[in-house]
């Protein structure tokens, strides 16, 4: 039996202004509105006074679609059948970008905000929350005294860490690209759906992931440091090459006095996308008896702009020193499309002609957040793991 | 010395298909745009083709404000002068909701997401980052046999609670309303920026903060559950009536053996707002011997719909049992204007009738988040602290 009082239906009609935290009932219109029996979807807005209304998303690689407007004031458009995958979207309706009204679901990276939408299928269901253990997302601080200041970090542990006080965990350290923060991973990079359901199908060695801020002059990401909100996400830029790079051990130590790790380099891996990608490589040549594992995504290899500091300097000697340490994996991954391939081209024949061995994963598509959350799904089960190294085979 | 590489400024070029994760600059507009020297606020949208743009926010009550059209596609208005405090708003452009595109700071709060700005001065200063030693906000989960999922919390741990492993800690659990989730107090609640504020300031003992979602049905926030994103939020109303509240003892046994509580009586307070105080009232009722600390914010006092639970019977008999156990603190607050305040006056009558003393705060204002943080920032110095309690009166 459903009781609904008189005092409850009076708070709904004076709605809009007040009360606050009361639910208005079910959105006017779905949007996105997934069709399981084709696999489609459908994108919706009402928008009575609009011209023109279109679509640009991940989808739409850079042609944004049209959307078509029907006499109630609604405009849609089936964007058809496209490959399960998480996908981020946004209208622009007579030229005013517009986030889809019906979707409350938002990632913010840099200074964009963007609708997000997981299309089901084998790979969005990587990316989806699952019936299956969940492990903890944590964002916390440290001191960092070569950047001189507290910095912020996201930190993923895997479930059952709370529970077991003797239990230690190996570590990776992910790190983002230009214009993005220590929340990128855990947002359009979906770490903790991505772990919880790798660890839970046994294919993936339970690990702690930390996530830190790799753009040295912002102590956090927008909106959560000092500077407030009135400051633009992009005013600060990392424009200190090799600042970041240099203070990461003080990263590791925080978190080796403060979580319950595996503190060697057997149980230490570094990853990192475009710039992270940079600055992985740069750390674990610079660290060379930190990491067994280290993996490049898409990696920028030299600074493209800044002070180029000396942890740049010397490569082909730190690259050598890091392998007479024997590293377990050294994977670099990039798209046929990017615009680092050719960078990348060029390190692995200066690899190469070293004789430094690494595993070598060529993919379709560009710089993208699908070929990176795809390359994590590729390395992880790699991770702490003896049975797959570059020396075995 | 800036060096800036050729391929940076292709990859700049070849926005915004590809690549990701790359910064494209300072936002064309400022908005919200703040004047230091008059205290003054601006927003701004361009919107070329707009016959009518309006900006509707806390700070409207409920009357959105125009905005004035500039020969260059620009709309803007000037706020005024505001009381310092945290807003949030959206702009409607010819009848379509949009949030700020230039502002990429926004809360979601049930289905709806909004713009936030905080307005420098006294009250925002207690929501801004401050320049003090920061505590970790974690999201875990945990089991409940009674509502048969796994659930997901929010836990506030102070600074250094990861460094000392010996250090015990008083709880505060802390409820959200109708229509909000486990994220509500750490988004529109600014509860890390809160306690790190007021920590540091030496009022506020350190204390964990556990906030758990309150929605029996509902196993996590939006978008964080398994349900995924095509499920709209608001299909999943709180309708079971008592059944949260009842499975409350899980949460607390699952916090007491998880972290390094303090678990008594004299170190457990629960709080929560709106239908989260109409919790926080039931369970502290009906566990008369675990909380010493009470408060309600704006609280609906019975349930107004869904089956109502035994946990709702006998309420002058289990509150006079709670009373036998002598609480150091019960508060209650609430604005002239709120819509629930007739039923609180309804139940202090009862509380009076009874000889049940509290501390009573009436407020001007509704049933509006700027209530809700005012109240938690003056509950929290009397939290844990022997000096202020109702029997000391």
């Amino acid at each position: 039996m459903i009781k609904i009082s008189l005092i409850f239906l009076l708070a709904l009609s004076i709605y809009p202004a007040y009360p606050q935290q009361i639910p208005w009932g079910e959105m006017k219109l779905k949007s996105p509105d997934y069709n399981e029996n084709d696999s489609t979807v459908i994108l919706r807005i009402e928008a009575p006074h609009a011209k023109n209304v279109m679509v640009d998303g991940d989808f739409t690689k850079g042609h944004p679609l049209p959307l078509h407007q029907h006499t109630n004031g609604i405009w849609s458009v089936n964007i058809g059948k496209i490959p399960s995958d998480l996908y981020t979207y946004h209208f622009i309706v007579d030229g005013v970008k517009v986030n889809d009204p019906s979707n409350a679901y938002v990632v913010r990276d840099n200074n964009i905000l963007e609708n997000i939408v997981i299309i089901p299928g084998e790979k969005g269901s990587r990316y989806e929350v699952s019936d299956v253990p969940h492990g903890s997302v944590t964002t916390t601080w440290y001191e960092s005294a070569k950047l001189g200041s507290p910095r912020r970090l996201v930190i993923y542990t895997p479930t059952g860490y709370e529970k077991d006080p003797d239990k230690r965990f190996p570590v990776l350290y992910l790190l983002h690209g230009l214009g993005g923060d220590e929340t990128s991973w855990s947002g359009k990079g979906r770490i903790s759906q991505i772990l919880d359901n790798l660890i839970a199908s046994g294919s993936v060695e339970p690990m702690i992931v930390v996530m830190p801020n790799g753009n040295s002059p912002q102590q956090a990401a927008p909106g959560e440091n000092r500077e407030g909100m009135f400051v633009q996400p992009t005013s600060k830029l990392p424009f200190e090459g090799g600042a970041f790079e240099s203070s990461f051990p003080e990263i590791v130590s925080f978190i080796d006095s403060n979580y319950r790790t595996l503190s060697d380099k057997a149980h230490r891996a570094i990853a990192g996308l475009s710039m992270g990608g940079m600055h992985s490589r740069a750390i674990s040549m610079n660290n060379p008896g930190m990491f067994d594992y280290v993996a490049l995504f898409s990696p920028a290899i030299d600074p493209m702009f800044g002070d180029v500091h000396s942890i740049y300097d010397h490569k082909q000697h730190k690259l050598q020193e890091q392998y007479r340490q024997s590293p377990t994996l050294y994977w670099i991954g990039i798209g046929k499309n990017d615009f680092l391939y050719d960078v990348n081209t060029a390190n692995r024949a200066l690899m190469d002609s070293l004789g430094l061995k690494y595993d070598y994963h060529e993919s379709g598509g560009g710089h993208t957040w699908s070929n990176w959350r795809d390359y994590l799904c590729i390395i992880l089960p790699k991770l702490f793991n003896k049975k797959v190294n570059i020396h075995s085979k």
